[in-house]
């Protein structure tokens, strides 16, 4: 049986207090599950229908499973609906990380909404991007509608949470580095030859990057616009640039 | 007064039959209603804050305004928060288009999301696409959550909704058209050597295009993935495809 204790610490996860404070995070819906159960996690307790438990059964061997209503995932998880899975996953420890030979990494400069940060991380998945700095006031990885959104991407994307300016400082001292950022006027990202390797930084939904950050962008681009939308969303901005960066290859 | 008759009136407006019965829809929010005063819409009736009144004050007079509070403003509309104003707009007769020369126009094929086609109308005004066409099933371009997410830019775009395949077959007989979808493998956008003008395929969300339009499809085209992910969500594919178009201007 399925405590009250047990529903009161699954439902604690939904806040980031409680996510921290036990190193552990929620995964929901099929789409997630099961991504996640290709992935190399340490899944604490699954809870599931007895549909996906049918269909999944061969992959849940070594997991402890509870079979649960879809009424009752609905009330331990964030989901609407959520006639599947949620798992109880131990985080990753993601430590420090920069930009290999050849490979970009993402600087996210406070993307504060969740769904957004979610959208980024699939965006990257696709473009082969594994790796991303995220500013301290960066909604948290973890909040379950950023692993939600992802559709699965959080499993191949590692993030590290870190000051901007210090990261870059930091970094900038081991090797000398190209940093990209996207402005309103700057060089056409249709004729902008990047560099073999690097970091884009991507700026808040309201306020792009900041003055602190754009200080240390090495190459401004832009994208350019043909008609009249004053803006582009921060997840459409990543992926324009990122297909601009990887129709080199 | 504001009448308990009218505020009915204004909330019904929230639901497409009654839309449909009045043929008038709801702008709200500042950004949104900013760019409806700059637009040429008939505006029947603004609701607004007093400060939104005073810093809006030139382009309202020969508007019938009312000030009411923000509380009144968010019982009356969709917005959980909107601390400025609310329209009832008179929808436009927006009849048969087609695309001209050197024009693409975008055909959506059931776009069930309305923050999935505000966001498409968007990308579309920042790329300079005009007219779109849409399914019968394709959400409804007058719901507030597509006026909301369209960021303005429904003022900028036309819309016709139509059963695509009667559609195509009407206006292939006008002239030989372009239909260009996009589908998992075929050839790389990248290398895809657009049209002068033509037609851009958009699919539904979970489905893709359905295969009754598919027929119709002259060039289909596939966005690289060079990572993971198993796909892009059709806002993203929507960008990605115009900026490859775009970049050959």
């Amino acid at each position: 049986m399925f405590s009250k204790q047990q529903q009161k610490y699954v439902q604690s996860l939904q806040i980031k207090k409680y996510r921290q404070e036990h190193q552990r995070f929620l995964v929901e819906g099929a789409k997630s599950v099961v991504e996640l159960l290709a992935a190399d996690f340490e899944i604490e307790l699954l809870l599931c229908t007895e549909k996906f438990f049918i269909e999944n059964e061969k992959k849940l061997k070594k997991i402890s499973v509870e079979q649960i209503s879809q009424s009752e995932l609905e009330k331990l998880g964030t989901l609407q609906s959520n006639d599947a899975a949620l798992a109880v996953v131990k985080m990753r420890e993601n430590g420090f990380l920069m930009a290999d030979e050849k490979e970009f990494v993402l600087i996210l400069d406070d993307i504060r909404d969740p769904g957004n940060l979610g959208t980024i991380l699939r965006i990257a998945d696709w473009y082969g991007i594994k790796k991303v700095v995220c500013s301290l006031n960066t909604v948290d990885f973890y909040n379950p509608k950023v692993i939600s959104a992802s559709m699965g991407s959080f499993t191949r994307i590692k993030a590290y949470y870190s000051e901007i300016s210090k990261y870059i400082e930091n970094i900038d001292k081991i090797k000398n580095i190209e940093i990209i950022g996207t402005f309103l006027s700057s060089e056409n990202v249709h004729h902008f030859d990047f560099p073999p390797s690097g970091y884009i930084v991507l700026g808040n939904e309201s306020n792009g990057i900041s003055d602190e950050v754009e200080k240390f962008i090495t190459k401004k681009i832009t994208i350019p616009r043909f008609g009249q939308a004053e803006s582009l969303n921060v997840g459409i901005a990543t992926a324009v640039v990122l297909d601009n960066l990887k129709r080199r290859e």
